[in-house]
């Protein structure tokens, strides 16, 4: 429907995750309508992330050099790693402030329906870093849903046998909500995982 | 949070129409896993776009050369402008197939609250390509928001003394809607602008 590059960004910004047709519309007339320094400045950033960042050789979360931030950091605390599926699950993790270890990125779920069995996931890599006995707790973070249920349960069967103690998050209700809009798997993990109070 | 260019990234995603800090980073992350090349060609477009796309010197459709497409084409009625808010709203206009007239781009409408007056549109390029008397029809076909209504106003009231005809979309039930979910306005402008059946 566009005069030549104006459909190819459409198309291109078409691509993204989560943006539809009629978003790709709107970001392409704002992009037409930008400064071009801006839009140059997005052009430049693009081209730099995918030629600088890559991915830590020892955890796989991103990183700029060979070893991402965290791992390069003698102060996290080498005898607990905790598993996420994603490196934005690493920001979310590191946001709280309430761990001080390790991480390792898996880069996904276990997922047979989307082809993705254990061998797709960097889980063999994760059984290396064990080998020298210095890690003495997993911390399974994966996402609470089908997915990340079935990657920690596999996970869990695979680590305890190595000797190291394996955790999992705890499940509930979310700080902030409200009782009555918790579905009914989420309240009934609430009360399976209630805690006792001191008198 | 993240490193150098994955948080430049984010931001730089952050400040498109639409995209908000969570999308900016999922599609940071997506940006981060694809194909280098997929990468490469949206940095190249956006560059391209900025490089070569312009705007139409007659109607201020967007234009590769100084005339959009449908300005330079012959077969287009110039006696008849349909006149919109934004470049996008061609696109639409073009889609109906029902409109073989010529375009005006206002780049906008009156908005005192966002500071954009009649100076700030281009409705003196508009008077000016009235004013040699080829065009005997202009259609007002501003979004129907408030926003619209007011500059359809107010060209009315500027272009009916110029001695043109000038014209409005109907407002009305949107086609393939249901009545019930009508707000009340576009039901009393249904009601208003009845056709009468003949027998």
């Amino acid at each position: 429907m566009y005069e030549g590059p104006v459909q190819d960004l459409i198309d291109e910004l078409g691509q993204l995750p989560g943006i539809g047709p009629k978003s790709a519309q709107r970001i392409a007339f704002h992009i037409l309508a930008a400064d071009p320094d801006d839009i140059r400045r997005l052009a430049d950033v693009l081209r730099l992330v995918k030629e600088k960042v890559r991915f830590c050789d020892i955890c796989f979360n991103v990183a700029e050099d060979e070893q991402c931030r965290i791992c390069r950091d003698a102060r996290r605390d080498p005898t607990v790693i905790c598993v996420v599926e994603e490196a934005k699950d690493v920001v979310a993790v590191e946001r709280t402030r309430e761990f001080r270890g390790r991480y390792h990125v898996l880069g996904g779920a276990i997922s047979p329906i989307d082809g993705i069995g254990p061998n797709e996931l960097r889980i063999r890599e994760l059984c290396q870093r064990l080998a020298d006995g210095t890690v003495q707790e997993v911390i399974i973070a994966t996402d609470p849903n089908l997915e990340g249920e079935a990657t920690a349960t596999y996970l869990s069967r695979l680590l305890i046998p190595m000797g190291v103690k394996v955790s999992r998050l705890a499940s509930g209700l979310p700080v902030g909500g409200d009782l009555e809009y918790a579905d009914e798997v989420t309240l009934g993990r609430a009360f399976e995982g209630r805690r006792y109070v001191d008198a």
